[in-house]
């Protein structure tokens, strides 16, 4: 081990200190064990490579901050610093990233508009196109103070999530919301880079839909175009893609990428400044760069002030930029075999934003493209980072001034070309679609709503989106009655597999999810589809048919013996009678005494009564995928295997979850009527439970019944079932309380 | 059936045009089929009860809207007009609830406050307690258009909602969220009420926390209160608490429960009428109702422009009216036996909204109090509803007089005293909490939420609690290593039962729950410490390995067999080495010749590396109650078959759902390497087909492999697992890319 470990391996305490400090300080884990002699070239040629792109994109994300570009290399320079000592991933380029970029872009825009820095007099310093004075000294100054101060704010709110081990957050941005996401930044960069290169001018739109109104007021400004400022951006553009694809072609051949940005941009550079340097600007009114501060400025203070006005979009910010940085490190962590923290990644990133946020920078994540060049030019370590950092500190300090001259709109085509991976994704939809509808859906809701509402409420609204495709997928299951096939203990769905054999007299219902408040609902109609009758409007209509033969039997027309009701001969029977309500003012309340009538309820009755037959004794509820029952869910449940025992159909459960049991003791579910016994390990042992019971009691005519009208009040029923007792007694209610009439319906023992 | 029915009765045509008509008026369903005879007079008895109830919470809930209290008449008896033919409940009483009138007030509130109505001048109308002249006439007639142009909005909202069929939505309001829900709102009616009882004028609070402020600033000038109303109000509340408590101690013996808020407003109103009339408010300067408008207003269009500003108000204003009507009606629907149609209901409630807002109401649900009222003296169809109304009609043109003298202490504290019953549902949480935890943490967020950010916001993020949970439940499911019951076939988890044997070999993983983006990390972890290793480790490792055992091999330490590998006697190995990142710069990427070693990876090794040994050939994941795979779940199952096929573990899938099949069929789950047959019916299917695989391959030492080193480069490799071709080729990048090392391990068969 390297020099470090050894100061402490003398002592055990100090061996643990020396642990704790490597949680903290990543660097004291990798860099004693730097090979010098293996790494360190390679780490170097990545370094100046990385670095110089390093440059290149800081000048153009700055764009996207609408920041003065300088700002950009700050922004490409500090954060490296930070993070070399606290970052875990080896590979990745910290620095900025333009839908990163352009988030805090529209902060910045939405707080400091050019309509604040109008001037009056003809001491401007600045003009826009459509000839209104702008003060674009102080309106720069309070950008980057804006830019500046929501960095800090991101940084702060980044350790805060690390502290409190909140990586987990990321998790929720699943591929398809995050290839929305994407996919409208890119929208968003290309609106908003697409005016730089025609170097029109347009008010700053905010909200809802701001990126469409900008769109249309570019093209209807599109007569303004600078065309200095469209041919150079169109000529970059295309020269970038070309390279760009034989670089890609071609990878297996060239040892290099070629960086072609950085050769586009110092060429129009130069170009621009030997033959036409100041005419561009007077001639041709084009948009160029014009000051990149040579050197440092001095740390400044973030503007606490501000940061009530940031904190919401600071947040989604916070997010987005660790996402993007840690996901990008998976994938080389995952490439080189090594863990990526992701709570020290937070810390990481969280003390990179606040450092770089008091010189000046804006938010720093990582860039796909730059950490590409940076892995694939051989870096091995973050010591490549440290050396591409180099690199842009000497653009800082000494190359600024040759990029003066360089059109924007050459640095603004950078930026499109660099989209065409991100406007790719597109593609992605399709293939999705087939494979899985939902996941479609979340990836077009996120870029629709990405692009409507903003990225940082698109996010959020996606983010949404795609927790509610969970709770609808979970609330509408699958379901279905299922059948035996003959001959194994197996059940499968009646409706998708031939020969599969129900039992006689029992119904199994497969409902495959967890129960609760939202599908308790979609649980009832199953039930009622796959058993084929309505429980409580049978128990009402025999009820009914009840009161009708206790009248019949008053009048002498009817008379009950044990072995049923036997109609008189030669009795008319009432006529079929229509579907109305039960009519309880009838005087059958005080009956003179007890009579016992059995009735088969699935056999003709002597009384019309249209009573819906019920083929079944036995109801067997699948619960295998039944993980988690709510309140209302137990207590539903009970009210149906209540409604179930009124009308003589007993309820079971099989394969349920173990942890379901003691979540309905919780829940009082068990009493003296259901009781444990009815739940099975499984359906097949359910089913041979109840066809063994059917064995016994067969001499018995089990699906007789004994029904027994009294005249006595016994109690008072609520409104619900729920407060009904559970033997049955029903209890009517008249136009006040005086008669009420009882009546019990028990099962025959 | 009765007139209509005959009328339409000679032409099939007609009769279906009448099924149509019947859906959209349901008053043809049932009104002629009325029994005038048996119905009439007790709906006559309850209607006159119920309209004096009414009147009465008519007045007193308007002072929740902050209207005068004589629209809160207009609002007791407009909407039951539209309601009488539209609606299909039979026995709730629509009219003003606290709740929503209190809704509606916080929006008139926050869009007509005092502040915009000051008088500069000596010429007005009124004064408020701090001598501050406002200008009420102009304020009250502004904030009756605001009422009932929100009215009618919410109509407009539920005549849609029921168009497109989102009755289903009340299904999200949870019961433990409707119960935080009005508890939250009762304290905010309390609070509201609480300065009308002691006549002190505060600021009127908007957004979060604004009734903690209200709260805070009442006590403050607690100073300022009116005595003379302060004992009017104390006395009402007491006497109607006591009188509501003797009616509910002795229901069963008074047939009418006693309308002692009617009885007590009338008395008090009599009395300050009679005795001291006009001293009141002169000498005591009480607030009393003073004018009462007698008669009705015209018609009046809403103020459109409004719309926008209580657009999201009116949603949940919506859906919370509609939802309580819809749970108040279903109660009474069960009890008596007849359907609710939601969607109906959304539309007689939209439209009575409508029409009664365009007569200055506001917005229109059910009291449950005045329901019950309704049905417990006799009403049996909305005939009681429309004679209820008769009444209100009645208070409006004759009696608003008589009630002018009121005390507003005295309707405030009639509103006090109905809030016991909300109140009271405090004391469900300790039973809920004990019962399912998720619920009670429903119920109390819901409740904190709709008092600290108001009810509407307060709703709105309950309801996403409510789907959080559900997502979280589904996240973190329960999980754990299953194991074989002796001479079953049942597995139950190894923790939690005794003598449950895990077969040897076989890891058999239960994960209860859908997989998708959220827990796929989930499921990761849990499968690493059931295996009790991770696959990519010892992978990697054993690469490591091999590479030392191949130097060693070229360096003739080691002698490669077909039995395995034999160290050469004497030799020393390596120190047991660090766990330092594989080391590829080492000069082994070109052996001279294929090498065949045979590795037993779980004996000891010639190489001191340290392998995490690997003590099971197959691993069973259980996905009794995997319901549903989204796309980044199949990738991820994809890549754990490939890791662990990669350290020869054969990974099986038990019991799943058959719908999952097809889902894996369209995302290109299946290929030729995970084929079909890794599916079994059960978990014992799966163990008894490696058992059988087991014993064919016994004498061909089945933990034994082959592995082949050759020096030729085959593919370049993604930074991903996804893009690794199956036939586990590893390419390892170096500096650049010219020299790759390839390593293919192959399972012998």
């Amino acid at each position: 081990m390297g020099y470090v470990h050894h100061l402490f391996s003398c002592r055990c305490s100090r061996k643990r200190a020396f642990q704790i400090a490597k949680s903290f300080l990543p660097i004291l884990e990798w860099l004693p064990n730097y090979r010098v002699k293996e790494w360190l070239i390679s780490d170097v040629i990545s370094g100046v490579s990385t670095g110089l792109v390093a440059t290149l994109q800081g000048l153009a994300y700055a764009l996207l901050v609408a920041v003065p570009v300088g700002y950009g290399l700050y922004s490409a320079f500090f954060p490296i610093l930070t993070y070399f000592f606290l970052g875990t991933s080896r590979h990745i380029s910290v620095g900025p990233f333009p839908v990163v970029s352009l988030m805090v872009g529209s902060v910045v825009l939405s707080m400091a508009p050019d309509e604040n820095f109008l001037i009056d007099g003809s001491n401007a310093t600045g003009t826009n196109g459509t000839g209104t004075l702008i003060d674009t000294e102080s309106r720069d100054a309070q950008r980057v103070l804006i830019a500046s101060t929501l960095t800090f704010l991101v940084g702060i709110l980044q350790v805060i999530f690390g502290v409190l081990q909140i990586g987990f957050i990321v998790r929720y941005l699943a591929d398809p919301l995050v290839g929305g996401f994407t996919t409208a930044a890119a929208f968003q960069v290309l609106v908003s880079q697409l005016k730089i290169v025609l170097n029109v001018s347009t008010k700053n739109y905010n909200g809802v839909l701001s990126i469409i109104y900008t769109l249309i007021e570019t093209f209807e400004k599109i007569g303004t175009t600078n065309i200095a400022d469209l041919i150079a951006g169109l000529l970059t553009i295309f020269v970038c893609m070309v390279v760009k694809e034989i670089n890609d072609r071609f990878k297996h051949k060239i040892p290099i990428p070629i960086p072609i940005e950085v050769i586009v941009v110092n060429g129009a550079s130069l170009a621009t400044g030997i033959s036409y340097a100041a005419n561009l600007e007077k001639k041709y009114n084009a948009g160029i760069v014009k000051s990149i501060p040579r050197g440092f400025l001095p740390p400044e203070p973030p503007d606490v002030s501000l940061f009530s006005q940031m904190i919401a979009a600071s947040f989604s910010i916070a997010i987005v930029a660790y996402a993007i940085a840690v996901s990008v490190g998976k994938v080389y962590a995952t490439k080189y075999d090594y863990a990526i923290d992701g709570n020290q990644e937070f810390i990481a990133f969280g003390f990179s934003n606040i450092f770089s946020g008091a010189f000046s920078c804006f938010v720093a994540t990582t860039a796909l493209s730059r950490t590409a060049v940076q892995e694939s030019t051989g870096g091995k370590t973050q010591v490549a980072g440290i050396i591409s950092a180099g690199i842009v500190l000497i653009s800082i300090v000494a190359l600024g001034k040759l990029l003066e001259p360089l059109q924007k709109s050459v640095l603004a085509a950078v930026v499109i070309a660099n989209l065409k991976g991100m406007f790719m994704q597109v593609f992605d939809v399709p293939r999705l679609w087939r494979q899985n509808k939902v996941d479609a859906m979340i990836w077009v809701f996120t870029c629709v709503a990405s692009i409507i509402l903003g990225l940082d409420l698109g996010l959020l609204a996606g983010l949404l989106f795609g927790l509610l495709t969970v709770v609808l997928r979970v609330q509408f299951p699958s379901w279905g009655g299922f059948g035996n096939i003959p001959g194994t203990d197996i059940y499968k769905k009646v409706k998708d597999y031939k020969n599969v054999i129900e039992p006689e007299g029992v119904k199994i219902l497969k409902f495959s999810s967890p129960i609760f408040y939202a599908n308790i609902d979609g649980l009832k109609s199953s039930l009622k589809s796959t058993v084929g009758f309505d429980a409580v409007k049978v128990y009402n209509k025999r009820l009914k048919a009840l009161r009708k033969i206790q009248k019949l039997i008053k009048k002498g027309k009817l008379k009950a013996t044990k072995n049923g009701i036997i109609s008189e001969p030669g009795i008319n029977n009432e006529a079929f009678e229509t579907d109305e309500e039960p009519d309880d003012n009838e005087d059958l309340q005080v009956p003179t005494k007890e009579v016992e009538i059995q009735v088969d309820w699935n056999s003709e009755l002597p009384v019309k009564v249209n009573i819906p037959k019920v083929p079944i004794h036995s109801l067997i509820l699948d619960f295998g995928a039944v993980t988690f029952l709510d309140i209302v869910a137990v207590r539903s449940i009970k009210t149906i295997i209540r409604e179930f025992e009124r009308i003589d159909v007993r309820v079971y459960f099989a394969s349920y979850q173990d942890n379901l049991i003691s979540q309905l003791e919780r829940s009082a579910f068990f009493d003296d009527i259901v009781r444990k016994d009815i739940f099975f390990l499984t359906v097949h042992d359910a089913v041979l439970y109840i066809r063994n019971q059917m064995t016994y009691s067969d001499n018995q005519d089990p699906i007789f019944e004994k029904v027994r009208i009294s005249s006595s009040i016994v109690q008072r029923c609520g409104p619900t079932l729920e407060k009904w007792p559970y033997n049955f007694l029903l209890s009517f209610h008249h136009n006040s309380f005086p008669s009420n009439c009882h009546y019990s319906i028990m099962n025959k023992k």
